[in-house]
């Protein structure tokens, strides 16, 4: 549907601060439909993410612009989790009534704060206003450019598993600011094989069960290549909770887990494509459908996934 | 993000209604994004639309299936106002808590159904839920298959301004059942050549108003060649309001407004590529930038816009 009036304001005000003309988005906001340059690619990918108050962010202690950062940000971590580059995207909002267009743009802002960062210019949008929390969603379009895309199913008994950064602890903050591992994605894909990736937005424990559900595997991580962030260790001393858990089961890190062939891990191991940012080898996949838990002291206990589910 | 378990058997309901394997979508539902194929076109188009309970359907007289499939259709028409072919969508969900998975079900038949009819298959999605009104959005890419994308911008004074169908009064129902004009667009854009086109979303004073903005130029309808549909007759017995203002300004008619010139007006009038659905020639593109109603009697009178905007 079209823009109504404040919305058209606003999409006049995102035109005029989005790059148009150039090669990639022959068409940007304003019409119908935006159009996408794809560089003779056959293929495109496509995903969508929505974010609700009180469910993935809380407005006590996020800013608007935050909010849409974080609200591109999930798509990209998409990408990324495919290895694919991003083309564009757009994004709507469900704004809360009585909330102001100066509030809109912080929101604009924040998503012109991602895109701007990993190239991926808001194409088009929607507004809605009613009495409703603030909604905020995207959909992006990404492209291969030269890399198959990773999918969750490749995973084979044998392979090594991979987890880029630090875990857990991430609503301290880093949820509303992380990093999408787009780049890191594509040169994990250009150095090895990788068999299966998925970016850990429920939590390691939680995304790991898709990735052994989707291939048909199991998984035994040790717990002492869990990296446990030092936020994961802040929650714990405010909650008890023992760090590791934290680590396993906290959700939104945003982080890569992935998995390659032996061979490729001892080349990752020897040698790793990313600069500044932590690769460990946190365990193996297995023959079998269960996933298992080393403990440091060498017990092996079964890895329920307890990453955070918000629909029953 | 990623499922969560509600959505994850929601997904596999889902997935397993959505013909898989099919070449144009070799990586369906599931993953972290799907994956199109585009036949070899270096162009895709991209789309978004948002609808909330309350604004653009009330669960009172409206079900959720019948909501799904608005959800897609306002997207589809988007296409249709660019006679593009659309190839496929990501749809989601932010549903009011306490409402159940049959009840979540009845949207995704929804949307399957407006997906099978229009060719267009789900192949991701995304849902939240909170304490909210019902909201559903979809985001859909289509393709230019051999017809250059028809923008807003390009009328031209002299030009004969056309619509399909009949107009107005869309709330008494025919806004939860429309179709989207996918099929009739391509006729058109096959059949003539499309100066500018939108699809009416906010009522046809306030797209054609869209549509002479983009394109620079002024307009003038004439009053007794504006399809008034039995639906506007109806609201305006109840109303009191005129039929024709119903026609004018009433919103989610969906039908197509474009423009072309003299000669394919001639062509169109003489022979409408379009069996079964009225085309009719309401009026031209002139100089400047005024709208202008020239009216039963002879007399011109500015010609508002007065669609709904529910944003402010």
């Amino acid at each position: 549907m079209k823009p109504h009036k404040g919305e058209w304001q606003l999409i006049n005000w995102i035109r005029n601060r989005t790059r148009l003309g150039c090669r990639r988005v022959p068409l940007g906001p304003g019409d119908d439909m935006a159009i996408l340059a794809l560089a003779r690619e056959d293929r495109c990918l496509l995903t969508v993410d929505a974010l609700v108050e009180g469910t993935h962010f809380d407005l006590s202690n996020a800013t608007p612009r935050q909010v849409g950062y974080k609200a591109l940000a999930v798509s990209l971590s998409d990408a990324a989790a495919m290895a694919a580059l991003p083309v564009a995207a757009v994004a709507w909002v469900a704004l809360p009534e009585g909330r102001s267009m100066a509030f809109a743009r912080e929101i604009s802002r924040g998503l012109a704060d991602a895109a701007r960062r990993f190239d991926c210019p808001i194409v088009g949008g929607d507004i809605v206003s009613g009495r409703m929390p603030l909604s905020v969603g995207t959909a992006l379009v990404a492209r291969e450019a030269g890399i198959r895309p990773v999918r969750r199913s490749g995973a084979r008994p044998g392979d090594a598993l991979f987890v880029t950064g630090d875990l857990g602890g991430s609503l301290l903050g880093r949820h509303l600011s992380f990093v999408p591992r787009v780049a890191e994605a594509r040169r994990l894909a250009r150095a090895v094989r990788l068999h299966a990736m998925i970016d850990l937005s429920d939590g390691l424990s939680t995304d790991l069960a898709h990735l052994c559900e989707e291939s048909g595997v199991g998984a035994e991580v040790e717990a002492r290549a869990v990296p446990i962030s030092r936020n994961a260790r802040r929650a714990a001393r405010a909650d008890g909770r023992p760090p590791l858990a934290h680590a396993l089961d906290d959700g939104e890190d945003f982080e890569l887990l992935f998995a390659v062939g032996p061979k490729d891990a001892k080349r990752l191991l020897a040698r790793s494509p990313l600069k500044g940012l932590r690769l460990s080898h946190i365990g193996r996949i297995i023959k079998g459908r269960r996933m298992t838990l080393l403990g440091m002291d060498g017990r092996r206990t079964p890895l329920e996934p307890r990453g955070w589910e918000h629909f029953r």
